[in-house]
């Protein structure tokens, strides 16, 4: 049991892959309140598709800015357990995160600013025994509730700088046309690209373009879902700066049969230019799978 | 960073139709803790069908009353994000409720008592730049911490009392019989319709009844799902008031092949009739889908 | 409205099968914070299966412990709610425990210690009126926030014995062979079998097995995930002591075909022998749905 040096209530977040169902997440919210009862535990989503460390690392980057600084991210989206792929705890921007060096803190890495980091080899924070499949509750749970707690990162093990990362797959940019991946569907059944605003904002902003599918078009971007029509397609820039794909008032995603690896191709379009078989190159928006 | 001015912990609730993956819930629940860590985060559900709004206004009302006075209630269901509805605080019986005037409130509106309300016009409460599709992180849940911080309705804009609402769907009176519609399933399976007991109870609980499906009937109500046999079909008036169709350990949704948008015809027999071809109307259960 | 003892803010876990969806979560979580708003609730989940009382007995087992002494542990799957089952209050090990004497309990009762429980019958203590379909909301919700609060256990009605409990499905020992049953499956679509490591650990680790199913064989038992080849089925005792059938990086379930209630024979190989038609036993895992 510890104590916890300021008076305010320490924040836990919480992203994994586990799913809403079984014993998983209510085993880890145990072994941190039994660790440090005051600390407040907030669900971010356990509904990462298991083991995709490109969206966990993705739902963390676009959340863990909107918390208070102090606050201990718990990120468990973990295929390598037991296994020798490192433990670790970050500490970046005033936040502090703990889960596996495997690339779920990579685009919290890749931002500007100063990162430090350990390995977390002190086996007496762990629960005893550690068993080799369940890491979330034996060793990073008592990590961040320590963390939380106020310990310091060197009390949990060695520094190091060899980050395990993943890149963003970035849309592939030809002369006339936008190359983009369907990465995963939002609960509406929004279609989320890997094309950024950031990157790719002022080629698509600028000029009519053309987005063409099964018995669809779409031929300009808008900036609400509620512009296209009832059951038209649209495509927007989210809210967390991807090229989204949706339906009015539908799932796109079944409506128009794309799924996560599915490719879009966006046909960059004159500004004076009409639509016709004859000036439009070949579009497709189709399923991978 | 705003201080509380009472002692004890605010609450704040979540309704929205966000799903449980990805970054929506956390964002919103960062941006509240950030104004005001001492919340208290409460989720309802963030499984309303997407963009069901007489769906969230209905858990809602069946939610919110047993809550504390003082509870903020943030209802994101918001088909139109970004367009020209109007973001809302209502306050009335004690609690407070922010979300878009869109219907979700329109239960509580209609309830007995005295209603004040403000459209959210004070920017500089929103973050910025406030997206146009994402107010519940950018717009509501700011609103929501300072509301839950102590701040007064007038502080976030004007008054106005010409609100949006949504009627309840009535079932149909006929002569000798009901006529509802299933609004939606629950996590068990169980449909739920729109007749309540509240104005048909004392019309089908004085009298048998026939309800007939293919290849199953029900003749009378029953107090609990258990009073049916094992895999038989019942019908009872559930906790929230609501006429339900159940299947005694199943779901009443896949035995029955029933789903939302459903209609469900309920005969009132006369209390000494038999059921016999010949004095049974004709009498469904089908999906309307 | 309740004042709590101690200086430390109670916890209160929530085991149900309501589902993410609608009003039942919510209502429950409101009356407990309108009694006792100083509680910290924590989900551990809505989703066990649709009234299955082995499922929320076993991953209470593998969470109450995790947790500080002085939770209460609210345990709503309830199939027989309103009619004759005893509501009840259970004391074990320093833990509380409220829900139905209908088996939730069974494997913290089986467990070695003292326990003490009582009937819920002090009507004091309900909500008013209580609904005949849903005394998580009306009966357990506010017994557990007045235990929460302090309230001694015989101040909610007399002391019971005669639990009414659900045994553990015991795998079926053959000469050469082990058969098991596939309980569930977790969020990865692991398969979680009724093989026990404390019971069979030593009998499966020290010999190579064979189990066999449509064109894939598993010969050996694993300590990770990770050590199988991608795609490749594996079999090991996971987290929670259960031997469990994992494909890694996929599901299980899904790839393998095999679901609830399937069955699986682990053939117990010599040490030396080979694998060949002629010397392995007729093996199967299919599924029995």
């Amino acid at each position: 049991m510890v104590k916890r040096k300021s008076s305010r209530p320490a924040i836990i977040s919480l992203i994994t892959d586990f799913g809403g169902e079984g014993e998983y997440v209510g085993a880890m919210k145990g072994v941190i309140l039994k660790s440090n009862p005051d600390v407040q535990i907030i669900d971010i989503t356990h509904r990462i598709s298991p083991q995709n460390i490109l969206q966990a690392a993705f739902v963390l980057m676009n959340t863990y800015p909107y918390f208070p600084s102090g606050t201990v991210h718990l990120v468990v989206v973990d295929p390598g357990v037991g296994t020798k792929r490192r433990p670790m705890v970050l500490k970046k921007k005033g936040h502090l995160f703990v889960g596996p060096d495997n690339g779920v803190f990579s685009f919290v890495l890749g931002a500007p600013g100063k990162a430090e980091a350990v390995e977390i080899t002190a086996e007496r924070y762990f629960l005893s025994p550690v068993s080799s499949t369940f890491h979330g509750r034996d060793l990073f749970a008592p990590a961040a509730a320590h963390l939380a707690a106020g310990k310091g990162l060197k009390e949990f093990g060695p520094g190091f700088e060899d980050f395990v990362t993943v890149g963003w797959p970035q849309p592939e940019r030809k002369r006339k046309s936008l190359r983009g991946k369907v990465l995963w569907a939002d609960g509406f059944g929004n279609l989320i690209t890997n094309i950024c605003r950031k990157e790719s904002g002022s080629l698509l902003e600028k000029r009519p373009i053309l987005i063409k599918g099964r018995g669809w078009t779409i031929q300009r971007l808008s900036r609400t879902y509620g512009e296209a029509g009832p059951g038209e397609p649209t495509a927007l820039f989210g809210s967390s700066g991807l090229l989204e794909i949706a339906v009015n008032g539908e799932s796109a995603q079944e409506r128009l049969g794309i799924r996560a690896g599915g490719m879009i191709e966006i046909i960059l379009r004159e500004k004076d230019a009409g639509i016709s078989p004859g000036n439009a190159e070949e579009v497709q928006a189709k399923n991978k799978n």
